[in-house]
């Protein structure tokens, strides 16, 4: 640091390189999408807890930590809807500038609001995962109880019922939650990442 | 990961305690407040820098990356200016459970909204550090031409000049940034952060 001196503020920068370079590996966005009960929460949530066993930085951003706090203000309707993924979007892209692997789980179920949000990014630095099931198996596993109140009209817009899902044309990953075990859900999102990269170099 | 069953799908959750861990320093938010040209960015900027030399990971958040992305859509009018700060609390608040210690840089004029981001976190993880620097200081410096346009009457709702900056009353840190060395300053915020005990232990 030497010694103390009048210098001028000049503005210091450290890069994402840098800070790649400090977690040892490469940083970038998982974004999951899928129907609500396919299982993208969970599937994001033991991912994470797999990177962290292998000494990597990573964060999920879901309803849970979303809804509440930056998007509190908005609703279900196509412009809210909208307006969430955009913001969710900016915010993913911040956090892997910071050098975390950043999953984010949530229905995003326009093809359009996922567009815009891989338009934001270099092409190998995000990774779009299609949890495809069945919504006859997520409509029976109704974890939350939400597809019964939706059928029975008490939510509307509700996605696969009352409002649409845009299924992935072209996803990086597909996953059929539906069918597979979670552990064989992890191995082949971890097996993405390895291709495309990111995790550290044994 | 031992053999592969068909496990039901539990939630894993790694905690900010976890994460920490791993990085080998606490987190918190440290929320630089001051008027336009008072230093706040790049007193952040170098605070990240040396914390990046000591091994600890952080981000700098300010209207460079947050005003075009996240809060594109918002002005500086004071209802704009509430909720822009709201989402960058929101943001920060993330930013920390992830494990990062999290600067932003936001002129952020107004107590009450600074008091409602305080009110997200716990005491300890958030520090509010006062850029104090004189009107005229931060005027005649007047990096960005700011200032000329505003007394110009280009700029409304400008800070200092055609809206109010309230002080802070009761700062966890105050910096005084006119007066001091950008080094000074630095030394002073990374004191504030060891006696919070954020700093890894040597």
């Amino acid at each position: 640091m030497g010694e103390r001196t009048n210098i001028t503020w000049h503005q210091a920068s450290i890069t994402r390189a840098a800070r790649q370079r400090l977690s040892g590996h490469r940083s970038l966005v998982v974004w999951f999408t899928g129907l609500s009960g396919s299982g993208k929460s969970t599937l994001s949530h033991a991912v994470e807890q797999r990177l962290y066993e292998i000494g990597c930085r990573s964060f999920v951003l879901d309803g849970d930590n979303v809804r509440h706090g930056l998007c509190r203000d908005l609703g279900f309707s196509e412009g809210d809807r909208m307006e969430n993924i955009r913001r969710i979007g900016e915010m993913a892209k911040l956090f892997a500038e910071a050098g975390v692997i950043t999953l984010t789980a949530f229905i995003s179920p326009y093809r359009a609001d996922r567009l815009r949000v891989r338009e934001l990014f270099d092409p190998e630095d995000f990774v779009e995962v299609y949890c495809r099931c069945p919504l006859e198996v997520c409509e029976a596993r109704d974890v939350k109880g939400m597809y019964r109140r939706a059928r029975a009209g008490e939510i509307c817009d509700f996605t696969g019922i009352s409002s649409p899902y845009e299924e992935p044309l072209t996803p990086d990953l597909t996953v059929d939650t539906g069918r597979l075990s979670l552990e064989q859900c992890v191995d082949q999102v971890m097996s993405c990442l390895k291709d495309r990269g990111v995790l550290p170099q044994p």
